[in-house]
């Protein structure tokens, strides 16, 4: 089932997503953004998509419309845009809920959940994507899921009470840990130390973590309560309060969980 | 060059560096632990080695003794242990300076620190172990050169100050990451949601922090300073005070980092 499908945003999911739906056989018929470079920037990776910056669709072909925008933006731009009969709108936001699309002017409303770290110019396969979905219309979901379907093996459908708790799951698996390793190169270049000496033993905790579960690959000096190397460290970082009370707090919460 | 080497301690480094050792063609002379059966777990897995619970090495063939053990054992086994003339007694820690080392009856001292996350059972290739070497003497730092150089292509020389920061920074990357997708599990287990959703936004997220570097591969609520997620986040936490304030903490360091 091939679809055509207007993207509204012009950022790194639009970015992406928009050439992977032309691969899987979709129709991008618009892109929308108010900034026409941007725009350009993504229909320059299409073959046939017009680039739009007013929020009129009423004479679109397209039936799905993606609201790849920023959460704070998602609300007005879905009050605003008009759109023809029988469209379906989703937004692509891990923490907003449907809800927020219910004054539209869309005949259908859904999520379209990309559940993956996006940045421009990275290349990236949308096999490792799993979507999200949701919508209270039964013919909705089976169209989201064809669609998702079309672009990567992995799908699931989730009410908007749990994405928020799934989105709060991955911040701590991906911001916070790539967090935790900008605190590493920033230790090991305050000292002129090679980071590449961490990365085989970065890659290796990942993927033991993800083979026996984070609670058994736990290993380090707040699970063994080794209490004199933690007071080190916590000395060792007296140059940064806010790192030091990091290291602190982590540890206190591995030492509390076992 | 092959070494003849004694290892002390049972623990996951020297579980795993013993048959290391024998693969690269050394050979592995004695393992000493005061449990037997612990010592011999390790034995069982080498062609030749004595099994040993006391610490009279002082008729022992090995020219290199390496002290495998938990940082707080390591300075009484020093003092103990009775080594024959002209050997080189080396630790394997990330956090126990050189100097403690100085006690013993050890000819010479040096370090031989595999930095790498070590768990029993899990296969590991010392080609994805960097080693981190020290010594004051020229030639002893020439041997632990070549012992490590005959396990893994990662040698580096570290002095113990270094060694220190190296340990901190290991930590943030491996032992604290790791905690993150610990409370991410939770966070999904909580809801009954599937974690296996959360896999490739992981694994793409680590892979982009070691191509990009860590601060220009950081994305999500944070980094965006998106005040009400955050707060909504936060809130949602609030079962956890621990956590929550985990969840606050690293979010003002992101916010307070870009």
């Amino acid at each position: 089932m091939k679809f055509k499908v207007a993207l509204l945003g012009t950022g790194n999911v639009a970015w992406h997503l928009a050439p992977a739906l032309e691969e899987a056989g979709h129709t991008v018929t618009e892109v929308y953004g108010r900034d026409l470079d941007k725009v350009q920037q993504v229909t320059n990776r299409l073959y046939t998509a017009e680039a739009k910056t007013d929020l009129d669709f009423s004479d679109s072909e397209a039936e799905i419309f993606i609201l790849a925008v920023s959460d704070q933006a998602i609300s007005e731009l879905a009050d605003e845009v008009i759109l023809p009969e029988g469209s379906i709108l989703v937004h692509t936001s891990g923490s907003v809920s449907l809800d927020i699309l219910g004054y539209s002017s869309a005949s259908y409303i859904g999520i379209f959940y990309p559940l993956q770290t996006f940045t421009k110019n990275r290349e990236l396969s949308f096999e490792d994507v799993p979507f999200l979905l949701e919508s209270e219309d039964a013919t909705t979901l089976q169209k989201l899921k064809k669609l998702a379907k079309s672009l990567s093996p992995h799908q699931y459908i989730v009410k908007s009470k749990d994405r928020m708790a799934l989105h709060v799951a991955a911040v701590f698996a991906s911001n916070f840990s790539n967090h935790m390793l900008r605190l590493a190169e920033e230790i090991m270049a305050r000292k002129g130390l090679d980071y590449e000496m961490l990365k085989p033993l970065i890659i290796e905790t990942i993927s033991k973590s993800l083979e026996l579960g984070a609670k058994k690959a736990q290993t380090g000096p707040a699970v063994r309560t080794d209490l004199n190397t933690l007071e080190t460290h916590y000395q060792f970082l007296n140059y940064n309060e806010q790192v030091a009370e990091i290291y602190r707090l982590i540890s206190q919460d591995i030492i509390d969980s076992y």
